[in-house]
């Protein structure tokens, strides 16, 4: 593709942005790390902390952002450009040109074991080895890889991906255009035991999980089904690898909860909230909408729509900031306050 | 059913209960949260601060803590209730009347390939696309879902479950009355390599798994087999999702792990020892009988029997709380000190 | 096997070895803990801290360090000893002289659903209900256990294990003796989406994931694909159970990472590097050659080569155990500093 069409298709929702091509139209036959492009590769940065990287770059072409200095320095290198305010958004649309994902025919593979009282709707691809059970309804362009299972009763809407060797369990509510990575578990029967005498009585699970449209779940995650109600994940809320979503957690829209991170019973999640890498949320915590908890915090009460916590037990990002930089010379203040003590002399 | 009967059916070991119906004896027809509640349902609360939720509730029924002001605001309310010392156990006892979880009829499906060598007990289900190798031992009225892989010379007791796509290990044992959730590893090989020059020489994990009756556990958690000898998780212990056991552990009886708990190799805990979401023990940590980890705690060394720890590393629970309050004022801490040595003469 | 001959053929390369059996020459039949060892029983202890264990086992034979004064212990106790500077690599070579891991005949099970593009090797095994889609290509001695499911356009070296149930996803290349353990996801989809005003925007992942020969990775772990390039880890690295590699990562040779381990995408982690349980590094950390993160060490700058860290945020480790040492007396140190401000007269 000419690098003059590309920059059509591209950023087009941005009025601000600007192409040029200083040496000819090249083009473009694909897209690349900025390090790793060669000749014909599209590539992007996102700042002018990588003026290094355009000055030596092989890229044929480049999305810049809205910054002079790169855009000079492109040009005087001839290298084709477009700027624009979202350079990484340009460029997730540029992938989508070059790359078609892996999509298995609409066809129901012979060795898939589907109930007759399950409904398939129209061009679905079912593959090899799918298990399907009584009372599933599945939708139209659903996509079932192999050796997914999908317990009773499971509904699964339009367009939505189930990658292979996830589990569905009983009653769970999937929305449309949806994905499911690998080994996730949507559905499972949440962790509810009363301490007893002898050890532990089981509460029965009969509840159900539903996620709605534009969810997404990473591999060998788990959204857990409560012992009366819903565990929800409202829509277009992202999940990746290895989260725990416990029952009863009612999680709000258009949220990204990176990889670890795990919810416990109960908790409640706002919109648009950002959970970073291995954050856990405590039995009964709370997050107002767009709130953010970066990497490892541990959230136990309720943090305030807006706002940014860290730590172990969570606190304001900036306090975080400014108290683990004293943490490091506790042993410093430690001996401090005895040598004043003593000069005191009380030191006991 | 009705009210009256189902009350003689729950908390009947609890002979401090109480029951009565203000207005007449409601038909019970399910079980639900009590802001979720609606006519026809039974609900419960803990406790008094749930008053709020009584004034308001639709529900018919309640189950009530021995709590008087809470009894006389439902009587008033005209709702019937039940009181009793353990509101959540009889919730749970309420549930398993009205729920009854989805089994598979005890039929081995066509698509299971099991090895001519293995042992099926009576009224066993197995679901499509099992796989149950060489000597394996499966007791009665065990229930296979789908696309579970049975590794050879397992014994798996009865009345057992083993949830889809879950994979049980060479030579693991698995008692009576278990349950292990999708996606679940148990008797996987243990993480054990020697440093060498050239890497990592692979020491043989030639030990196995044993799970006593009345284990589960969760989704994508793995329960790892040893160089020699075995890892084992003592009766009536439940583990939550996600978590890691490592090749070696004792896990006594009656414990509770929460999600992504992670145990490092040759680690021993005690019986009823609870440890909550995210805590780590590490090489050569112990835990006594009763202890308690709170969430995200990291445990390096032997925390007492009875004892409650909390933090990373691991103290106390009184302290620390005391500690991270003060952890806030350290920034304050250290201003003060500075401005007490300069007054004292003594900045350096 | 006579203990005269297991000596000659464990610890061979260590010219520093010794061994001696003080009562004529033992039949040795299998290996176990010392605690656990009966006779005919091979064990090991790694230092003289376990003489205790040595004065009291029923082993016939032992690998001792080289301390003279346990293998005083163990001669006079008449049992059999080899003395070596690596005693756990001498046991690790020693499992393997009694112990054969399962290992699947190299058959192609009936129920396996190959593409017929796909090309596999000799002597491959193929277990039951795997699934291996277009392009793949399969070299020799490979094995693949049950319910394995291999998206189109992968490949997998020579010697390589695939335990049941994992998934390795489209154009991931796995190198030679490697092995993938049950539920792993290889290659599955980076978490990439950018922000935009209705949520997020999905960044396709174009990339693939490399693993080099003699790659570990552990039950239900997940090593992401990138939007472009490559996510690679290096030869001979062992990963252990639920790690996240993110997409972009790059790892190096040799290295372990211990259960729970996070990666954020685009990591650097050097040769040699050890992670130990539940550490996770942020976007943009970097790991140096031989540098050690201990167990729940949250990374987020550039560790140097050979630096050992720990802590959240990470420090050094020898100030990170002076600051914890400090931490506990927190709350003392408090109460000091506002005495002292009393004292001085200059409390507000």
């Amino acid at each position: 593709m000419k690098f003059s069409q590309l920059a059509q298709q591209i950023a087009a929702a941005d009025r601000t942005s600007l192409a040029t091509h200083p040496n000819g139209d090249p083009e473009i036959i694909g897209v690349a790390a900025i390090e790793e492009a060669t000749s014909g590769n599209l590539s992007y940065v996102e700042g002018s902390k990588f003026a290094a990287e355009v000055s030596k770059t092989a890229a044929s072409a480049l999305i810049l952002p809205l910054d002079e200095a790169l855009q000079t320095q492109a040009t005087t290198r001839q290298i084709a450009w477009i700027a624009t305010s979202q350079p990484r958004l340009a460029f997730a649309q540029a992938i989508a040109l070059f790359y078609q994902p892996f999509r298995p025919a609409p066809e129901i593979h012979p060795t898939a074991v589907i109930h007759p009282s399950a409904q398939v709707g129209e061009e679905v691809a079912i593959g090899a080895h799918v298990v399907i059970q009584a009372g599933v309804k599945i939708g139209n362009q659903v996509c079932i890889h192999p050796n997914v299972v999908i317990y009773p009763e499971v509904k699964v809407g339009d367009r939505t991906t189930l990658h292979a060797n996830c589990v569905i369990h009983e009653r769970a509510q999937i929305g449309s255009n949806c994905v499911i990575h690998s080994g996730a578990a949507i559905g499972s029967e949440g962790f509810g035991f009363v301490p007893v005498r002898e050890g532990w009585f089981k509460m029965e699970q009969s509840g159900y999980t539903v996620l709605e449209d534009g969810v997404e779940v990473g591999c060998n995650s788990a959204i857990d089904r409560p012992a009366v109600g819903e565990t929800r994940v409202a829509r277009n809320t992202k999940i990746d690898n290895m989260v725990h979503i416990a029952h009863g957690c009612q999680v709000g829209e258009a949220c990204a909860m990176a990889a670890q991170v795990g919810l416990a019973g109960g908790v409640k999640v706002g919109n648009r909230v950002i959970l970073a890498g291995q954050v856990g949320l405590a039995n009964g915590a709370q997050m107002g909408d767009g709130a953010i908890a970066s990497a490892k915090t541990g959230v136990h009460g309720n943090v305030l729509p807006g706002e940014t916590v860290s730590g172990y037990p969570a606190v304001p990002h900036r306090l975080y900031l400014k108290a683990s930089a004293v943490y490091n010379r506790l042993p410093e203040m430690y001996q401090t306050l005895k040598r004043l003590q003593r000069q005191l002399g009380n030191d006991s």
